[in-house]
């Protein structure tokens, strides 16, 4: 049997990629290997690549920030995909998905890949679908060895960690077609199968034949992430029986995996109301035996089209305070246009933000220090260190300097009142 | 005695503006005038002037958002005042606050409060502090008579609610230096009364005559949003003895208040951690008896300048849900400058979502209503309706068309491969 992170850690034998990330961490590397066994933490490393900067998702760790670039059938340019790529690696995301679905697809994803230091992430069902297309000329007439030979190529190129829609099956459609919603099926895998399903009158591939993708999954090391298939796309879908029927059946699926060794996080929605977050969190944890939860957003209106980042930002924080463990993040361009590259550096560090208000929540002291720092040259008036410290010190240099204040030290919002200032030079500091 | 909108809602007696706010928020008047007697609704209308749109703000009722404007002493530009607070209206802001510090502040605020159809708030003791300045060349010499003279000056102009920072007194500053801050004080209104109390060696003359401070409410119906002068500006500080000293005064003088028929409302802060929000909430309604809170972000971590509007929306979603009442809007220049015309826009339409986001989880039935028709609209690839629905309907359009999408009815994101259009078409819409 081939061996990946969980046979190891099970063992008792660390690796290179357990022992950078309990540093990156800041945690004892048992911890680590406890996590690994348990299938509460993932590290996304295909056997194939020597990933430089690995990243651990799940219980008790930082909260993770994931960017999504590619192109799409409308617009297809490399050179723009790239330089998307860097500005995400630059505003600190920690892994990289590419959704490209236009142009040559085997090459984006070497050529991105490559560039990429982080976990690296795919969803293979795209590319298996629309070679179909070009080839065949429709969806419908994918074969099972069309999927697993899309998964195993880009196996070979070393791909971190697969999105894989096993939850749409037979009997979740079947849920989904008794209750009704208003956005029916919002994701892109999920729709690719279910067309093909309900033309075939067949099962899901990717569930029927689960045990051949652990097999790949094994020997490649790739970790899997349950996709979920069949979320909501908007708030009054949230949080029903075609979501939770989906949700039951990954954790059925994660159990399989973990006893094959295989790395398994659960994906989640999506469009939730805030209220909703806790118990989504709470029953993928409890549904899915603690595997690593990744929610896309959750978008907590509906209506925020433009500035979907910040009400991503919002539901994600809510969710990583309650325990999810890896952010998706969501641009102001989400529901509008593929995004450009200044939309994926907004919707980074809007993300980070909200997986930074988490970790503080959540009471990581490496998270603590930099918010600590941060105050104590605001107390002291200490412009170079606050704008060091800044989340992205270009854009707080460029406004503190677009209106320079008159005494040095203030700004100008309240300019010589400024409280701290005064505070400081009557009472002698307080 | 002089009636207010408590008094006359005690006898059972309706305003004009309980059955415009009742109309507004799609409740009957008598839950309006209940709150307005307890005291868990406030209306803030100055007796002085006709407010096209008032507001309510309290139990039960949407979530409100609040815009500050106003020049400091390093940038004095009247025309650019009133075009932020046309921008904040425009993004639909509830109320808006002149917080002044440069110029001429009685002309200022007297061309602000004219043009402003919701209900209008300052900060008295700003002017009362920059004209003893200017008068008198130090705060310090401030008297009594001083900070009396502008509360009446600006209640005779028609403002609708000041904040009043009464919890400044010589036993809460002991508190605070007892304890030791990192951030000291950040309120600029509590840094005036600090610097003025300890050289002068007396009371906060707003706590030692408060009854005087009552009278006046009382006369002109003017609400009170008891200031927080001694917030946390940091989240180390966060939720410590000094702030929680304040709050318990502000309750206390939110009872005298009360006696007076005089209504109030409560500001909290400011710099929270993501899980001591809900503390911050549920202590403000049981110190002060259910006073309407009024937050101010709260600012999730100290890190984010040049995002703080991010940072603030979700602090401020997290505080709504838990029972906050009143948001006040924080943009991305917070900690850097005076803000922009566009970084006002940023700050309210970011604040908007977060109690937007508070609203639906609240159950807010009206709120409900927009995220429903948006999703049917996107579940029926209604575009027009999607972008007429959008938090902000003309950044959306221009999202949408610079980069058309080669079918009509889809958007460059997916391009064909769309979900909703694939599912809709090949199972004849799930």
């Amino acid at each position: 049997m081939f061996d990946t992170q969980v046979s190891l850690a099970k063992k008792g034998i660390t690796t290179p990629q357990m022992e950078a990330v309990a540093k990156q961490e800041g945690v004892a590397i048992d911890k680590i290997m406890e996590g690994v066994s348990k299938g509460e933490i993932v590290i996304p490393c295909n056997k194939k690549r020597r990933l430089k900067g690995p990243r651990a998702i799940g219980k008790g760790l930082f909260v993770k920030v994931n960017t999504n670039i590619g192109t799409s059938s409308d617009h297809i340019e490399l050179s723009e995909e790239i330089a998307k790529l860097n500005v995400a690696l630059e505003a600190g995301t920690d892994t990289v998905m590419d959704l490209s679905t236009g142009g040559d697809l085997d090459n984006i994803r070497r050529t991105l890949i490559k560039n990429t230091p982080v976990p690296f992430g795919t969803v293979p069902i795209y590319q298996a679908a629309i070679e179909t297309v070009q080839m065949k000329g429709g969806i419908v007439k994918m074969t099972v060895e069309d999927i697993f030979n899309v998964i195993e190529r880009q196996a070979e190129d070393g791909v971190d960690f697969m999105t894989i829609h096993c939850g749409v099956t037979l009997q979740s459609l079947e849920r989904l077609r008794r209750q009704g919603r208003l956005t029916h099926i919002v994701s892109r895998g999920g729709a690719f199968l279910t067309t093909w399903m309900i033309y075939n009158e067949k099962e899901n591939p990717l569930y029927q034949y689960y045990d051949r993708l652990l097999e790949l999954a094994r020997k490649y090391d790739i970790t899997l992430s349950l996709g979920d298939g069949l979320r909501p796309g908007s708030l009054p879908d949230a949080t029903d029986r075609a979501q939770i029927e989906e949700l039951i059946l990954l954790g059925e699926l994660t159990k399989s995996a973990r006893q094959e060794d295989v790395q398994v996080m659960i994906e989640g929605p999506g469009h939730v109301p805030l209220d909703q977050i806790e118990t989504n969190v709470l029953l993928e944890k409890k549904l899915c035996n603690g595997a690593p939860f990744y929610v896309l957003g959750p978008l907590v209106t509906d209506i925020a089209s433009g500035y979907d980042h910040i009400a991503a930002a919002i539901g994600g924080a809510m969710a990583a305070l309650a325990g999810a463990d890896f952010l998706c993040y969501v641009t102001p361009a989400e529901h509008l246009r593929l995004p450009t590259i200044e939309d994926v550096r907004e919707g980074v560090i809007a993300t980070k933000i909200a997986a930074h208000a988490a970790d503080l929540a959540r009471g990581n002291p490496k998270a603590w220090e930099s918010d600590y720092r941060m105050s104590k040259a605001r107390g002291e008036l200490d412009w170079k260190t606050q704008i060091e410290l800044s989340i992205d010190p270009k854009k707080a240099r460029s406004y503190r300097e677009s209106r320079r204040p008159k005494i040095s030290d203030v700004c100008t919002m309240c300019g010589k009142y400024c409280a701290i200032k005064l505070v400081k030079e009557y009472l002698g500091c307080a």
